[in-house]
């Protein structure tokens, strides 16, 4: 069997084994309800607030600030419909980004349809978004700015200290939240430095396991939940935790933030960036598709002659694992790919590469070398 | 170390080997992001439709029928105020009942705050809620009657199948939900004959981790979406899904509901039942509050004498778990219990003991000496 090459860690990753092991040890250990008022219901809850603990940690923040949720897409639900049913009173402007995941397009357009203004800023061709164009969507009416830091597609940084700092200037009752799904693990957060209210961070993008994500929302804020029940995570997230996918995330918190490890791991990555971008772009007619200044885990380049689709068959059926757009838009044209404006068969053409701390440059000249064989195959049948 | 006891199976179970091995099958092996359009991403939705294949057969429901959730708690959320949504233009009551989970009482509730008229059926002093209460509490106003199967802390049975008939006669517009977390796996449901528009059930009652559930919603039932997102679950609850946890409860679903075992559990558990009546009923002062013909798996009791969270941390310290009220609403009193309109003495000192498949007399009768005891060394310090 050919050897597997996964290039697609900003899809997901592969659990490490240590968060694998806490996940098995809450199952056969420590399986109690961390509600229940006995001995057993008590070693669970120890155990979840490890983990809070950790993630805190991981973003400087309060464990009292971090809300277990069942993954990115609740947080940011949470945060972008709570935002705006406690500011809806003072004002009606939300601003967010074109390029946003499809959990903050799809709820910022579901405000749309109940009659808040969205406002959202289109990237240029290299997927950059200015602090300028940031600072312009910003009115006095704003009640909410949403931003990403790390777009999922093309790895360009986007500015979000800007964003806060324009909020708190122009409308100082405004709420920031950033999706910082593609930038936990990868970049140091500091939740109280970035100065944004909320924060969403996903597990299963740093070696945990699928199913757990987190809020951060600042102590002394208070939002409307958006689900009703329990007392659990404060009462704001209630429902029996998902003790398992928590301790996983709070080890693997620990692991992927801890900063000599993330700067080691940078590095590594920056040179599978440096040495892919070579390689690629001696591909005739490739075109790299990511700003030069994007985080590094990401590439996202043109063959600007098979369709996205038919060469990540190819590739998967080789053994390598690469996407097209996100894996949240399978099967549809990518939002992201769409607002850059590219050139009709780069746009068709798209294909995204994310690394992970595994990754060699052997898996970068299989990939080149499956890229090319793969365009001599399939370009002529377009 | 004293051997552990554990008689509160209705808070949460242990996950049994087969659904552990299950969820660490996911996270080692088929841990792709099931919307990948890759080898690896299709590997991980083929376990994905498995395990929704078995919960819908548990159901005897259509896998299209089953989107997973976070939990129970997620599920109700989603089904009343889905429900609420969907019917407000028709009608503006809504039919519960004073014992329903948290999740239901807390999302009813809130509807209540938004204008909904909610009317709350109270149970008889034994957890009875009869047919015709329900009956009389539907009018043609009515547009969503949510009613528990089992209640989680007596037992008691409620009467979902005249509540479906009431509403379908007298308010044909409006929508059934049954939460039958308490009840699935131990009574066999059939969705379609039962009649309800929307069944809850739960992984971690029935053997499997915790953070899982499921939202059964009838086949051609359109109801708003509660968070916005990428395609997942049919775009009804978008988020990746949380895989381990998944294919963890198709197995646990597969287990449980098993007809052959289902019998034969619910034979060994009456068992015990009727074991554990007589030999609490023996102890002097003790009153049984779970109505005679309540599901075997609980039995609510109270000593009259000693304080229910004192009595809990006695038998904890002895290595015996049992609950006062539900897990989900630690250190509160019971709203159930209040409703039941018991004397002060018995509704302070109410204790649930909640059986699983490897329970045995052995078990009850460490509970009925360590009870005894409790009463001996405690009652004189209440």
């Amino acid at each position: 069997m050919t050897r597997e090459i996964y290039l697609d860690n900003s899809a997901t990753t592969k659990p490490s084994a240590a968060s694998v092991a806490a996940a098995v040890q809450m199952m056969n250990e420590f399986w109690g309800n961390p509600s229940s008022t006995h001995a057993m219901g008590d070693a669970a809850d120890k155990k979840l607030k490890e983990a809070r603990r950790s993630v805190a940690s991981a973003l400087s923040a309060l464990p009292e600030e971090i809300f277990f949720t069942s993954g990115g897409t609740e947080a940011n639900n949470i945060a972008v419909f709570g935002a705006a049913a406690k500011n809806k009173k003072i004002g009606n402007r939300i601003v967010t980004t074109t390029i946003e995941h499809s959990s903050v397009l799809d709820s910022t357009a579901e405000l749309e349809r109940l009659g808040f203004e969205v406002v959202r800023i289109a990237p240029d061709t290299h997927g950059h978004i200015s602090s300028e164009q940031v600072c312009n969507a910003i009115n006095s009416d704003t009640i909410l700015v949403t931003m990403m830091m790390v777009n999922n597609e093309i790895g360009s940084i986007l500015p979000i200290e800007a964003a806060v700092k324009a909020a708190r200037k122009i409308a100082p009752r405004a709420l920031v939240h950033c999706d910082c799904v593609q930038a936990f693990g990868k970049i140091p957060i500091n939740a109280k430095r970035l100065g944004a209210d909320m924060i969403t961070v996903s597990a299963h993008k740093i070696c945990s396991p699928k199913g757990v994500g987190a809020l951060y929302k600042r102590k002394g804020l208070s939002i409307p939940q958006r689900t009703f029940g329990g007392h659990q995570e404060d009462s704001f997230r209630p429902g029996t935790e998902a003790a398992p996918l928590i301790a996983a995330f709070g080890t693997a918190a620990g692991i992927a933030c801890n900063r000599t490890e993330m700067n080691r791991r940078m590095e590594h990555v920056q040179s599978l960036n440096d040495y892919a971008v070579k390689k690629l772009s001696e591909i005739d007619g490739v075109a790299i598709n990511s700003p030069s200044d994007a985080l590094p885990y990401i590439i996202n380049f043109s063959t600007c002659c098979v369709k996205a689709e038919t060469m990540l068959n190819y590739l998967s059926g080789r053994g390598i694992y690469v996407s097209g757009g996100s894996a949240c838009a399978k099967g549809e044209p990518s939002h992201v790919i769409k607002a850059l404006n590219l050139p009709h068969d780069a746009a068709d053409s798209a294909i995204r590469v994310s690394f992970g701390a595994d990754n060699t440059t052997d898996d970068i000249d299989e990939l080149v070398r499956a890229v090319k064989e793969g365009i001599a195959t399939l370009a002529h049948f377009n």
